[in-house]
């Protein structure tokens, strides 16, 4: 299992747009086969700063997913609505 | 619930060690009665990046983890092998 993080800042004010354009790829995500998990977080104390945590069943879901139509048609939509695009980290379980 | 991503980077070397520090701190941390799961993750590019990723039952539970003997002793014991303390994101879910 590959578990992402990708956290990102909204532009100020734009927080209501990024979750109307997210909302749709959220529900496309969570249907792909290799999909295991796939949440929106927001930051309690600063609620500009959001965060997806994904469960991935392997290196190949994770390559389809960014293969797919909702992936790569939400980043630069993302883009004009963020500070700047996502920080990304993949991880592995370790303990 | 309240879930929280702490994202630490060790000094060149030090993985095993940290690992070694760590583990026990885990355990514990994992019969508190508001840990919902508590997981150490590596970064699967970048190997000396680490994260916990960590789900809580409420505020109240993370306030009793942070007062906890394993929880207050564990940060300077880290901090010895690490290049800095965590950066810490306490998240709720959104979507």
């Amino acid at each position: 299992m590959i578990t992402i993080v990708a956290q990102f800042t909204a532009l100020p004010g734009k927080t209501e747009a990024i979750l109307k354009e997210i909302e749709p790829m959220i529900t496309a995500t969570r249907r792909e086969s290799g999909c295991i998990s796939y949440v929106l977080h927001q930051d309690i104390k600063n609620p500009d700063n959001f965060a997806f945590i994904e469960q991935w069943k392997d290196q190949a879901s994770v390559d389809a997913h960014m293969q797919s139509d909702h992936f790569k048609t939400i980043g630069p939509k993302l883009n004009a609505l963020r500070v700047a695009p996502s920080t990304v980290h993949l991880y592995k379980e370790v303990i």
